[in-house]
């Protein structure tokens, strides 16, 4: 019985990969990933078989990873940021539970640095208190529910973060979000916004939460809106924790 | 001037830290922070000169350090997991301001692996889909805000992961929470609780939300609740994506 091991590798950039992500790719014999991400680990994959994208969608391609794995193989498994936030940990658990325990392979998941926390440490410290996650991606989550837990992350004064917030097909999804925050946040809330974190092309834009709409946003980039108490200062954002200084 | 590095160590075992941590603590001639966590990176810190804990609060703490790197040194602050949640990011920040551009220190965050990602890697993929992150900690936060946020991230079906969710002088807070939860989710809904992830100390309990506060949990526990979709199999908490498989 082989093992599969899911990795993050955080924003791309090797030196914000964990020695222990490391040591999973290193011990491999099959490196298995969306094709963009592969191509960040490249330098350090070798001759390693590679099970990339292709014209195979994720599911296609994590049955082909556990199958190897349960063939024997040593198979790593490649998100990028950490592999338990929108990234593939559970779909591989899902697919290996397909399998008998006992011609199940090995599952581990190695942690790695996510998109949300990689794009705050470039805008500063905009986190730091309660947060909530949502992605706009409808594509297997009901567009009402999503909007829902934007109204309630917003009534709640949560310090919000956007993945996916946009796509080339996908442009009307942060227009109806922007409308829901309006509602419950100030226009004058900060909002930043980072694509590529830490990596050669990084972008990142501080603005508010009545403008930022007209920043450019894609797929890559992710969203960070402040709470009541965020401020931008010398263009950094901060949430204070709340420490009487 | 000088230079302060806010870095997160990770859950604390030197391999879930990131090469860009471990080179700023390497170029550091000071080291600060709480000194439990400076404990975890005794090994590579050498003879380097030690801002620790003492009886010195946080605040104090951080004061020194930024002195320290206003003065010229090369200071390296250390939160554990990731530095941009609850951690000293914001704190660092905002001290800093207080000085004149002229006279600031430049202030660096490397993101680091925040304790919910490593809680959720030994517990299987219980985060994958939208969640919020709550601190119950009420030194610094109203605590009907922090039951406000937690009532409104159950109405919206979020995973939710508990920080500081009980400490010797507060062990109420989370019967209180639970109280609410239970309003709003199954009370079969799978909870994982983690402490001291991936350390040598490290335990699990994989339970659901009756029964989850009569587990052992302390301040350094880390509770994740699942949403609707969670499920457990074989040990392991799985929120599923939305894949059809």
């Amino acid at each position: 019985m082989g093992k599969i091991t899911v990795i993050g590798i955080g924003p791309g950039n090797l030196d914000q990969m964990t020695p222990k992500a490391r040591a999973a790719i290193d011990a491999a014999d099959v490196v298995a990933g969306f094709t963009t991400y592969i191509k960040f680990i490249k330098s350090i994959i070798g001759d390693k078989e590679v099970i990339g994208t292709g014209m195979m969608q994720e599911v296609d391609r994590c049955r082909l990873a556990v199958k190897a794995a349960a063939d024997g193989r040593n198979v790593v498994m490649v998100s990028s940021g950490d592999a338990g936030i929108y990234g593939m940990a559970g779909l591989v658990y899902e697919i290996a539970f397909e399998y008998e325990v006992s011609e199940r392979p090995e599952v581990e998941i190695i942690a790695g640095i996510s998109a949300v926390n990689g794009a705050a440490a470039v805008l500063g410290a905009p986190l730091m208190h309660d947060f909530a996650v949502i992605s706009l991606s409808d594509r297997l989550t009901p567009w009402g529910l999503i909007k829902k837990r934007a109204m309630l992350a917003a009534q709640g004064d949560f310090v919000i973060a956007l993945y996916n917030p946009k796509s080339k097909s996908r442009v009307k999804n942060i227009e109806e979000i922007h409308d829901i925050l309006m509602q419950y946040k100030s226009p004058e809330t900060p909002v930043g916004i980072v694509r590529s974190a830490s990596r050669e092309d990084e972008r990142k834009v501080i603005t508010n939460l009545r403008d930022f709409t007209k920043e450019e946003i894609d797929m890559f980039s992710i969203v960070i809106i402040g709470n009541s108490k965020t401020f931008v200062k010398d263009g950094v954002m901060v949430t204070p924790r709340g420490y009487k200084i």
